[in-house]
């Protein structure tokens, strides 16, 4: 399969959601991550992932969920985005209810469909390897796994799950693929550094693919009640009944990420692959890990000085910001709130923001 | 005498300059400190000032020497200054030029008179202390004495120079004054440690009283060009010809600080006398003085949450700063420049500001 070519029957799913603490002040409840150029190339990580989607689903096969307080700058930023691709949640349920929102919906329209679930706000710096890695993934997905996308870990990273890559599958057209044997929590320092050295472990990027057959089939088994809600809803998704079953149904669906709802129970069972794959990837989680993707240390248009602060990171969109002798600084100015920290503290921002008043989240 | 009562033929003089460096980007060479609000009061330093003097000299007797680009503020911010009394240097020639032409003028004016000379951009908490150790100065000042006070140390600063007090003079109606036994230079912590111990040792805090006659004589033996300079330039001050000899005569004055001019040679000859006093003086000096000024760790009207970060101090008009995990930090926010430092750092901020484009400094 050339790279340049769509995937037969893959539809892209992105879930769009956050609540803005981790990259506060510049993400916010209303306005998060997502849809911020957080990386300096001109445009949002929602439209990254709609150009790193597009060449694989095409522009109609690519399906954005987010809440209604996002949909209307979802539209605007991504013109290509059709109107009965944007599902728009009530609220917020957690990856599970997003996710298998559009594989019943998917189904619903299309049939047996291959989906692939990709966040609104990772970086992926190797388009060619992550066509590649999807490509192989849906092959796998067509023999009946559900599939992730393993990174290769190159440091003993303690912010992220991850993936042990088993024995391989030995599925044609798919030579990556190998059985996933099994998925963890983040780890601490010395247990990253241990799963580092064994090289079976990847991140667990939270990519999956699969049949929405399979996923469907797996989510009336493991959670039936979850799963006879989405398709209730799915039923009358692109009906006049929409709005009423929507209010009806969706504040009972339980809240569960999809990694404890179907990756974990059926890697148990073998039931879960993994496509190992060095993309560049980041999640883009936390200040730290930003200014590690900008090599400039600077994010904004704003005069940065430094002295005596190697590492200082700073995002400002204008006037001059001086660091005098804090390494590590990460300084964030905006025009109502500036947040002064370092790297090595960024992963507590969340206390921070908890002390925020409502408008200042 | 009264703590209520000016006292006689007294007339105070405030040398108002400074380049703005150490607390920018708060202060600029455009905007220095004594025109600022810094201590929250309500009043700026140069206003804090004034309302100091006001008592010993009375208004009409204080006189206020700054640079052209500052006349306009001092001037607005002083209603009560006399427009004879604010002597506009043509360009700064450091405080023995400043206080010299003030006593030149003064004696002009007056005759002999006593003079005492204090900084725009001080901070003194216990007025009726100031008073008290200003009374007894004027008293050795008119027995021929160059006078200092001496303010008591109750740390080992680093930050300023000493003046070790010597024995008693003995003067009736100024019980306090002793004789100078020297200056010392800003020493290091170790020499600042064995100055506290001995108990001798004061902080220079550039407060000078002396008659016109004693400055003026002592000037023309130890510098005559800058005294003959200065002197040719006050018999011009109240006539139609200051602009003209001014220009020719103000560019070619010395650049020395009282200090050095005139303190220490004179403390050798056993001329310098020093009155110990306890005033709550502070230089206000950097960031790192001007945050232990203010308890509350802030300046302005923002909202400031701390997380992991004792000792913060932020001054920031409005808004709300966040600062998680800098212990000690220094945050300053302006409309244009924004720094981010520590106290420990405050010192180097000259550093910094030199790195400064112009219309930042």
């Amino acid at each position: 399969m050339s790279p340049a070519a769509a995937l037969e029957d893959f539809y892209a799913v992105v879930p769009a959601g956050g609540a803005g603490t981790r990259l506060w002040p510049l993400s916010r409840a209303a306005r998060p991550k997502f849809l911020l150029d957080l990386t300096d190339e001109g445009r949002t990580l929602v439209q990254g992932t709609w150009q790193r989607l597009e060449p694989l689903a095409g522009a109609e096969r690519i399906l954005l969920v987010t809440g209604g307080e996002h949909a209307a700058a979802v539209t605007e930023q991504l013109p290509g985005l059709a109107a009965h691709n944007l599902l728009v949640e009530p609220s917020g349920r957690e990856s599970m209810a997003a996710i298998g929102l559009a594989a019943a919906v998917l189904h619903e329209r299309h049939g047996d469909v291959v989906l692939g679930s990709f966040a609104a706000d990772h970086v992926v710096r190797e388009q060619a390897a992550f066509h590649e890695a999807v490509s192989q993934a849906t092959v796998a997905a067509r023999a009946g796994y559900l599939v992730t996308i393993g990174i290769e870990a190159d440091r003993p990273a303690t912010a992220y799950g991850y993936v042990r890559a088993g024995a391989a599958l030995g599925l044609p057209d798919a030579p990556a693929v190998r059985v996933a044997a099994g998925f963890t929590e983040k780890p601490d320092a010395v247990t990253a550094g241990a799963y580092l050295a064994t090289g079976e472990y990847r991140w667990n990027a939270g990519m999956f693919v699969a049949t929405t057959r399979v996923l469907l089939d797996h989510l009336a088994e493991l959670l039936p009640r979850l799963h006879d809600g989405l398709r209730t809803i799915a039923a009358a998704w692109d009906t006049a009944a929409r709005d009423e079953v929507v209010a009806a149904v969706w504040h009972g669906l339980q809240r569960i990420a999809i990694d404890h709802a179907l990756a974990e129970p059926l890697a148990q069972r073998g039931r879960v692959a993994v496509v190992p794959a060095d993309l560049g990837w980041d999640d883009v989680g936390d200040w730290s890990s930003l200014a590690t993707l900008l090599p400039g240390g600077r994010l904004g248009d704003a005069e940065v000085v430094r002295v005596a602060s190697p590492g200082a990171f700073v995002a400002a969109p204008e006037g001059l910001v001086a660091v005098l002798g804090v390494p590590d600084a990460v300084v964030v100015v905006t025009p109502d709130a500036v947040l002064v920290t370092t790297r090595e503290h960024a992963q507590q921002l969340k206390d921070v923001v908890g002390r925020m008043p409502d408008d200042l989240r």
